[in-house]
């Protein structure tokens, strides 16, 4: 990896950065955020701009750019891949270290007096924009908007904005139609009087229309923005999208059933005009519902007096809370997911002897065995696909220059998902080819213990996953033993694999309290920097537990296992389980017997099978 | 219990309201919290002004009057016991239920348009401040500062602010003299380039110059503030307390040792104004350090620019972490306060059979034997002495109207502490002088599991107290049950038995990290309305455990219980247990037996010698 060269375009943006075209004075510092509009966790590549400026790819980092100075702020994740990406134009600031300057801090410290600190305001959110101006004003300078993007400026070959094909989703997929989201979110709105709801996350937008595009890789979202007031529906998206006649028919758009059901359509760019329209008309008690993530732009757009501020919106509650047919799809999707890595297993275990499958090529191999699956759309994430050291590096995603031959001396560690019409997946299996080492299986052993620990818990009702988190650890930690990320995320339906509100994290306290419907993954791990990795990962419905009593009637929840992929037995020191785990082990791995193998049966794929049968013997 | 009669009293504050004396303009509400200047949670007579104004005297309420309304504000705990407590002219608002007007909401629907709401900025912490205010100022109407307390202009026989007489510390109880700790604090000023501290905390007050006072009940102490500069030290106090030579010894009044060790004594009413002159005096970079649970009259005179607010001051930080002598002093207290109750569990089995004993006369008979050990002070907070339904009341206190008497039928459930010079102690047990139920029985066992398996945890260095909540209730919620308060409060040493900044409940993200030293309590429970109450309560040690690895060289922690009075075996159902939990409680029992055996012998205290043998059988 050599970095890339930035001197040119630096010159370029501080050219910009004092070019009055864009702001009425110069402007002494530019942030570049990570970001989209909509901030999205995946981005498009017409949204890489931080990448442009500075060449550092990774999923986190803001870059800042004065006149002197150019500095990347990223976390510990990214230390090493920062510094191979950027040039000696640009200063790594590392995240988490005490001596660090925060961007607040770093900027005071070398800004003239009286500096503008430039911002695209629809990158930034409206929370973050807060926090930064309130630091730099205290300190005699001030954020501004600029409201060209001054990357887009100087990337003379930056991509188009993609505009996909959009896919409408009947109710055999959906279960609830997109009138009938609408009447429960102006029921919601009518309850707390709201007027209007302003939709900005991608997720939500093509969950409420029934939608879905496939602008951002690994998301099936399109780009878009919703305004729904108490009787019309604004839909905000490139309108070439909207030619197709199933299209037009799905939304109603030629022939709405009801007037307060008709959806008027603009271009994606009108949407701040038209905010700005329905605000000048907001009666005096009128008040409009905005998530405090969204962008600054169109938060401002709005006067404070109207502003609801809400770190959920009632989309994204009720996107959490699956319907019965979103369950049955989820089902499904990991039935044929799991046919999908018994094969793969299966096929590893013959050809790994031979020295010729690597990270990549089982990666490959994973895809190709799900792209044969009914309904299958793409993959959910990057699959991570690592074997010994590389298993160590949680955000791993395996390249040319690190790619590893998976052989029968060292762990391998295979996290991976796919998107059907029918549901999101997310499993993450660790298996030994060969004999794995007692240490090995016994932090492999832990893990699992809090794997169970979380799927076979039982809770009440109103419970919030960040308190199950411990669950997950209490064998690893009476060990000495632990892991450094969360527990577990929620899981999209046919929509992002990672959504909120809910969770399992000790690092959130925010998360809304898990309901039976929601889905999260169940995902510990351990890592032995140099070693090995190890991460057992399930997706997990909630549902109604009926434990012998009932305190104050509150009910009790517990999860049920959906990913349906035998757990290596191999790898395990069975002697450390206790007897209800053991009984939890063999009764999932009957079920995977049962369920997975009945498909597998009836698709013909007799070694996997065998594979299947031979790896779910009670033990 | 008859309502206390309100009338005239309010027809007096309403006058008061209207009184130009006190405010230039006649205020249409005026608000009474329930706290005091120190934003202490017990209070001195003299600082009961919601009490006196309403009746209601629970630890947790705002009472709020205009000209036409009078409603006190107070949660779940305390419905019955206000109505009960209150006359007709006040409305009861029951805070946690759906249909309750917060009092901001209240306050604008009952309002006229452009309403004065006063306060006593003493009493109101500073956040409160500015969320009321803000809420106010959005309806148009405004929250004014009134400087004279309206309630005091109204209560002629309002009791004297307490000034009890002062303890003075030496390093045998202390373990670390105050000029040490002065030092210790100045350094942290140095290292976040602070100039000044403001102490307003009574608690902080006393641990840092090694004073106790008794101007709180339960709370050994004092009124006062405390203003460290870097190189100055002010003491605002009733300036007649300083006269006795030991105590002007121990803070080397008269002559010393250093300048920059020479405390200035002022009258407690006068922090106002120093405060102010010091600030008039401040360098443009000069930073004042407060709590920002400080009240809102003492945060304000800081200039916001010079302000730097913080949720747990250095002094909370640092008492938090007890110190060996200090450890050593609590191991002591809480030696002498496990004799105390086993001699009172022996005298409860001998007396119950007659008839006899009350939940009163048990109490009485706790704090007799209590007050018989050496350097004994007081209890540590009202005793909760429950039998059967009673129990299931978490804050009871005996009452002549509540008393029941201690039969051999009904479950007993003991929570007390005392206040020794060496330690402060809270202990809980639940105990059956009779045959309990099998499910009084199961109850007691998963209430146990759940005690032991925080009391035994394991954890990482640098985890917070919240995330090993759900340890203590994982057995109850097993089988449907669970209890709806925290698992544990930090406790402190010759101090308030509640204290921050760490503890064990699951209501909190923002505790901090537990460290080895800290001490808190683990006390799981469950309540049976109508029936029984069960908690298992010790105050135990945080200290360093040693597993078998070491991830990343964090270390890790675990707790060592300092409470050593036996569990009662009558109440478990030992099948129950695991093998691991089993092992836990015997080795408890043995180390119950070991120690505090050897301490009733030497005190010749046969009867509860013999009763603490038998009640540590191994099982």
């Amino acid at each position: 990896m050599s970095p890339k060269l930035t001197g040119e375009i630096l010159r370029q943006l501080r050219q910009a950065m004092r070019n009055c075209k864009y702001f009425p004075e110069p402007i002494q510092a530019y942030i570049i955020p990570s970001g989209d509009a909509h901030q999205s966790e995946y981005i498009a590549p017409c949204d890489c701009r931080r990448e442009y400026i500075c060449g550092f790819n990774g999923s986190a980092g803001t870059a800042i750019v004065t006149e002197q100075h150019a500095a990347m702020w990223t976390d510990g994740r990214y230390f090493l891949q920062a510094i191979q990406q950027m040039d000696n134009n640009w200063t790594l600031m590392k995240m988490g270290l005490k001596e660090t300057l925060s961007q607040e801090d770093w900027l005071i410290s070398v800004l003239p007096e009286n500096s503008k600190v430039g911002v695209d305001p629809w990158i930034i959110a409206a929370d973050q924009w807060k926090s930064m101006s309130k630091a730099l004003t205290s300190a005699g300078h001030s954020l501004v908007a600029v409201q060209d993007n001054l990357i887009d400026v100087v990337w003379p070959d930056r991509p188009e904005r993609p505009s996909t094909q959009l896919r409408t989703l009947g109710s055999e997929y959906a279960g609830i139609s997109w009138q009938d989201k609408i009447s429960t979110l102006r029921s919601k709105m009518t309850e707390r009087k709201i007027s209007w709801f302003v939709a900005t996350a991608l997720d939500e937008i093509a969950w409420l229309f029934n939608l879905r595009g496939a602008d951002i890789e690994y998301n099936p979202v399109f780009f878009a923005y919703a305004i729904v007031g108490l009787d019309t529906i604004r839909l905000f998206v490139d309108v070439k999208r909207l030619s197709d006649p199933i299209l037009r028919e799905h939304l109603q758009l030629d022939s709405p059933s009801k007037p307060e059901l008709s959806i008027q359509t603009f271009p994606y760019e009108t949407v701040y005009s038209e905010l700005q329209a329905i605000c000048a008309a907001l009666g005096p008690k009128d008040k409009v519902w905005i998530c405090d993530k969204a962008s600054c732009a169109l938060t401002q757009v709005i006067p404070k007096a109207h502003r609801t501020l809400i770190p959920y919106t009632p989309l994204c509650l009720a996107k959490s809370v699956k319907n019965t047919t979103e369950i049955q799809g989820m089902k499904m999707a990991h039935i044929k997911d799991a046919v999908a890595l018994c094969e793969l297993f299966a096929w590893l275990e013959k050809e790994i002897p031979k020295g010729t499958v690597t990270e990549i090529s089982a990666a490959d191999k994973a895809e190709e065995l799900r792209s044969q699956q009914k309904d299958f759309v793409g993959l959910s994430f990057p699959t991570i696909s690592s074997v010994g050291p590389n298993g160590a590096i949680i955000h791993y995603r395996p390249l040319p220059e690190t790619n590893r031959t998976l052989t029968q001396n060292e762990v391998y560690l295979i996290d991976s998902g796919a998107q059907y019409v029918d549901g999101t997946t997310d499993v993450t299996r660790t298996v030994h080819f060969g004999t794995p080492s007692a240490y090995e299986k016994e932090c492999f052993t832990y893990v699992l213990k809090g794997h169970i620990a979380v799927s076979a818990a039982v809770f009440p009702n109103g419970t919030k996953g960040h308190l199950l988190d411990s669950f997950a650890r209490a064998a690893l930690w009476d060990s000495g033993l632990d892991y450094l990320h969360g527990t577990g995320h929620g899981v999209g339906c046919f929509l992002n694999v990672h959504e909120g509100p809910c969770g399992i994290s000790y690092k959130t306290f925010a998360d809304e309290p898990l309901e039976a419907g929601m889905i999260v993954s169940d995902e510990p791990g351990y890592y032995e920097d140099g070693s090995f990795g190890i991460r057992i990962e399930n997706v997990v419905l909630v549902i109604p537990a009926k434990p012998k009593y009932n305190y104050r009637n509150r009910g009790s929840l517990t999860f049920e296992p959906l990913t349906l992929v035998p757990i290596q037995v191999k790898m395990m020191n069975t002697e450390l389980l206790t007897e209800k785990e053991l009984a939890w082990l063999n009764d999932y791995h009957r079920k995977c017997r049962e369920v997975v193998g009945a498909e597998l049966d009836r698709q013909g794929r007799k070694e996997a099978l065998e594979w299947l049968v031979r790896e779910t013997q009670p033990i």
